[in-house]
């Protein structure tokens, strides 16, 4: 028996839409047929084969992704999820061991385990997958969200922890995250959402998404329009999707005295932080993001979609079938206008 | 020099709408005109002359009121204030030396002075009232809805605790403090809001504050309206202010374990509560408020309110001139339908 | 293969020290050699079949007891732990699957399972039990400490929550749990701990695990001596272990302004609590505890008994061979000089 | 009337030990007579007349010194303080009126006033000192650990905030600061307390006052000892005291995953962090502190070193008369062996 995929079967740049066998769910794994899914960095990581990926990916061939939505085929047996429930699921599949786990943080496990890494992904027709590693959705949100909930639940993950409500805060960066960041601090209560991005499309996106402020902060420093935006005082906290250095170092000019902020992009070199001035006599914290509580954030999610609170749409810029999976992923490399793009098997 | 007042002159039922002396403001004390004053609970108490008031009043003649919106006609000299400010003001005057105040909490001062109960208050053309429990507020909210921040810093502190972002909510009493709970667990990102109360009037003003689903609790227990709303689980939180003992007492029995319960309403006895089976199997938490915490609170909610995620209109019921406050009062103590009503001098 | 055990055999008051079958781990299960086991205020519940007993004991016969510390003789396969461990056990056995579970919170399972009361139990020779609830002990901690930590557990669990460093802290009853707290606020950083009982032998125990001070409140009330103690300000945090309504609705009157109640003893009653003098204008905060975090209240535990901060010696004031076991319930019961018994198979 | 006094009399490097007219209290100051005072960091900067105290400090000639003991000798009419009470002073005096000061967080006033920085400060026979920003000691504590308050302070501003009670932590730098971080960390219930300097004479210190553990970290990175001493783990938490950015940097290396740095040494450059690897994939917060909470965190070390849980002895290394105030001077920038001097007017 076989199935399509978009498979990692060299170590170079590039992946090939071919049959894969079927995969055979292992002990405590359900088998989903997938509905859904979505191109992340990381896996842009994976298909350029840069020097992160060259480290991490273990397995080749290997089926690529990992943001996936699926419905129940095959259950496990005496488990919770019965054969045609609709699924998301939670890439930080944990260890169960380490310190971490023991100590209620399996989210960021110490020996963590990525589909579309280290195992094979979503990018096929079928996936076995650990049934307590995934979360059953309800029919009133709509089905593709299900496989944007694993970002979103990052972008949540940071909210929640930033007590942004009525605060005024600041978006670095309106990719994905960034954007799903805008919907959340917006769903949570945020005041002022000011959105940042260099390209005007992301911007337009932003505002979409409801940023209540967007600037395009090519070649600028959006210092002065922040400060100006919060009558001098400040953002009360700042958040960064972009990863770009430059961009957090400065953002710490902009933040108020006793203000916070949250890291979730990834620069790919250390970044200068004026210590002294920005974070000690500033009293500020600065907090770094890796997943979501399991599964407290996606209960949070679910919550927030369910409530209407949250639109995905504006994140959704594409929706193209698996066999276009190469085209797809050279529309994101290229840079072109495209924010999440859904491949449907 | 002498104004227009509603004061309270004998020591038994009523007040009198009369000519007062034109206060002068003391050291750190600003003068305003009134634009607009709320009548609350405590007006009630101190109008109907119970046991709370015999106990707390501590000076007749007294002008009654305490929430209130003017303008400083008299700023301090050397102060951050100037002629022409529109404020409201921290009920809570706070005596700076006692343990709370030294600590960090003094909006629960040991030693609270509160115009209306312990000085002259608002219901009059003007007012001297200490410039440091004075907070200015911006042109762009409504000016009558700083008649309001009082009462709903009371509200916003509470849901402010709660975490009530993609939570489920049970608010219980919908009069205006109920509602002011309602708006703001609704503009903090609470998924489902179930108001409750004994009167369709009132319920029918938290729908319009936001509350999702509504109930008529007149001798019925809601607990299992809550438990199929919230799939068997139980509410995340539970708010009262209604001060119904009983109320509190059953609201246990839907909350969820790992829940809060936030307490805002007076309960006139002591209350009842199974410990065991609903607080400590339940690793509940149970939290009481009294104030608003200065100004964190004041400035959530000003953001809040500037952003347009909170509107008063459904709260405030009859606007009424001064001279009509007996009206006012007896309007509210029959019972009729009425929720907020603004006096004007 | 039989073994000797502790056993319920009948639906009556009392128990058997009788032959029973070894038990078989089933899968996930560890197979333990007892080495020592603890008698809990459950277990009496259970040995005197009262109410609670007959609600709540699922199966007849069945072995008692859940504190326990014992040797892996049998591991899992493919487990993390190996033979000849040494292992105390988190008596909440969680279903996994149940809201709780699933947001973070297992140790308040909706389905918890406790050995003793719902399975069979540590009072015998061997113990089957779930690897996945077993946690290892370091050398450096004595050996028979390792049957103290469940419910050292719980006491740790409410002090970590209380902020209690630099603290003035008021214990009542001074039974092992109330020992525990005081050993744990000590240890954390309260400087002041007043400990209260009705029993002089229990003050004892106290001040040996460092109660600063403590008080005999047979027909008094500890109010004037708390404030006395305090400058009048109250206590920060008031700890329940005595289960007594009338103790703790006392309590608040000597709670401080903004301070916190802690209960972990179970009235048997609704105990009657002044909600708006004591909680509400007080802005205090009440909090249930049942149980321990899995498993960051067991590594600080252990952290804390490694660093030699807590001594439980005070604590244990017999040591019994399990064919004693119904001498030692009878000693307990007649309420005689004891705190923690411990049972040796 | 004139006094003795150590004064910045000129705007270069030095400083003058001569006559000053006696301070004349303002509006809300009382008189103090000063007991003792330390020399800190920043008196160094001011002594020396580096880039820093070249930008900030405001008037010369002025009188240096920020931490102080002092006796009342002219009280505030209608103040809290009377003649004769032992009083020590939070050096950060605020404004009240910027947004910090308004939302509860006035230890990090945007226009904070330090004396011997901004105004006239400690080292003379007589000060006045607002009474809003004085502490009164109890005759408990020894007088002289009064003038070591605030440093204190900063320290267990950072370990209140840590929850250290039960953890692993690594205190950087073993100065005054550093000193104090591990006298509260171990109070507050740490299990294992590893300080690190360059200067063994610093070590031995850090051993006096608690540490577990000590480590010289001259030519070596501390990562392998703090991972070996934590089971692979690495630290709850660290503390920075030493300022240096190669130090803090290095550390996120043996901070485990989910844990948090706490910075209170000034860097002089901004310090490159890793942010991909060390804060983000690891979940790890980032504190800055400056100051104490007002009073909150004066009441807690009032409170420890009335308990005797904290020791300051091995902290003061000299005390010498304010005449000698040259020879302090010149012993600390010269780097022989001292810790905490305090002059004595």
């Amino acid at each position: 028996m076989t199935m399509n995929a978009y498979v990692k079967t060299e170590r170079t740049e590039g992946a090939s839409y071919k049959k894969a066998p079927l995969p055979k769910p292992g002990e405590g794994e359900a088998l989903l047929k997938v509905i859904s899914a979505a191109i992340c960095g990381t896996d842009l990581h994976v298909y350029q084969w840069n020097e992160w990926a060259r480290k991490n990916v273990r397995q080749i061939p290997m089926i690529m992704g990992h943001e996936f939505v699926g419905t129940v085929v095959e259950a496990v047996k005496g488990g919770f999820l019965k054969a045609g429930d609709v699924v998301s699921g939670e890439t930080h599949i944990a260890c169960g061991r380490c310190y971490q786990c023991r100590n209620g943080t399996r989210h960021i496990c110490a020996n963590l385990a990525l589909p579309g890494v280290h195992r094979d992904g979503a990018f096929a027709e079928f996936m076995a997958y650990p049934e307590a590693s995934l979360v059953k959705l309800p029919e009133s949100i709509p089905v593709e969200y299900g496989a944007l909930m694993e970002p979103f639940g990052v972008a949540v993950s940071a909210v929640e922890n930033a007590d942004v409500a009525g605060g005024n805060v600041v978006v670095i960066g309106s990719g994905p995250i960034g954007l799903g960041i805008v919907c959340a601090a917006r769903a949570m209560g945020a005041s002022r959402v000011i959105a940042l991005d260099v390209l005007d499309y992301r911007l337009s996106l932003a505002a979409k998404c409801g940023a209540t402020r967007t600037l395009n902060v090519s070649g600028i420093s959006p210092a002065d329009f922040v400060l100006s935006e919060t009558q001098g005082v400040g953002a009360d906290a700042i958040f960064d999707a972009s990863g770009s250095s430059a961009a957090i170092s400065g953002a710490f000019k902009y933040l108020r005295k006793g203000g916070s902020a949250h890291l979730v992009g990834l620069p790919s070199n250390p970044t200068p932080i004026d210590l002294a001035s920005d974070v000690i006599f500033k009293e500020a914290t600065i907090y770094g993001y890796h997943g979501r509580k399991m599964f407290r954030t996606w209960t949070r999610m679910i919550n927030l979609l369910e409530s209407g609170k949250v639109n995905f749409d504006p994140i959704i810029s594409h929706r193209m079938p698996l066999a276009q999976s190469e085209k797809a992923f050279e529309l994101l490399l290229k840079g072109e206008d495209a924010s999440k793009i859904l491949l449907t098997p």
